[in-house]
């Protein structure tokens, strides 16, 4: 006899406590990259998207609501491991003036997780017809998307002043 | 006195060791991925995607060569971490209806974790002064987007098979 078989449905809350778990790993980890940062953009950026993260965790609670489940977190192996890269890029760089170009690519890592884990919740969210769920993860998405466009913009603009100073 | 400070050269460096040992662990977990999926339209995107990621190794060589080193790996946590959640998604799920969508979800993950790595290696190259180097990576990073799309192609098929099937 099988026991009863995982289903989508299973997947997709692993996904979300997994994605919980990232989110909230963030939210405590920015204040240390805010303090590593150079510039006063660089700065800005990782400032202003602690209080973005706030919202995505918002989020994530308000779809566990839709679930009728508690918001759990399951610890998230990838953004554990991401982050530990972070960390050897501020102890390696932390006094180089490459500092911000290291953050900046730790940053990207971070939100290229994210972009795969809410792009994949987003197709499961339709499939399993929580369309309610799969809006509040494209408004995550949409917010990490430019998140990431801001680092590639402060990336190129951080190396170009490198350059010009040389 | 200040130590010689650590460049945009040596992150440079340290990226790319660290990117190399990436590929490599995938290049070696392709195949626990082809056997894992059922659907063979699955199967064969691994397949397929673990001979570019010969090329992929073979473009790293040749920018370590440009460097005027040996190829080296340096681990990478961040892969390692992507991997470890592949692994329970297949342990936990192996046996499951769902297992091709969190195949395709893992795929995911890996492929962006090397978007964002190329990208920021192709903004170091250029800075770098390594037009070449840039191009390689620029060449990979191609083929990770194309192989992200065919899993997001793939992913919708499989899982409108299975509702067309419920």
């Amino acid at each position: 006899m099988r026991v009863q078989q995982k289903t989508l449905k299973d997947l997709f809350i692993d996904q979300l406590k997994d994605i919980y778990f990232a989110e909230k790993q963030i939210y405590k980890t920015l204040p240390k990259l805010v303090q590593a940062a150079e510039s006063a953009e660089l700065k800005k950026a990782f400032t202003d998207h602690r209080v973005q993260t706030e919202d995505h965790i918002s989020r994530l609670e308000t779809v566990f609501e839709m679930l009728g489940k508690s918001p759990q977190a399951k610890t998230c192996e990838a953004i554990k491991g991401i982050m530990t890269e972070g960390d050897e890029t501020i102890e390696e760089y932390g006094e180089s003036e490459a500092i911000d170009a290291g953050l900046v690519a730790s940053g990207q890592a971070v939100e290229h997780y994210e972009m795969a884990r809410y792009g994949t919740l987003i197709a499961w969210a339709k499939q399993l017809a929580m369309p309610d769920a799969a809006k509040l993860f494209a408004a995550t998405l949409q917010e990490e998307k430019a998140a990431d466009q801001l680092l590639t913009k402060i990336g190129l603009g951080a190396v170009n002043k490198k350059s010009a100073a040389a």
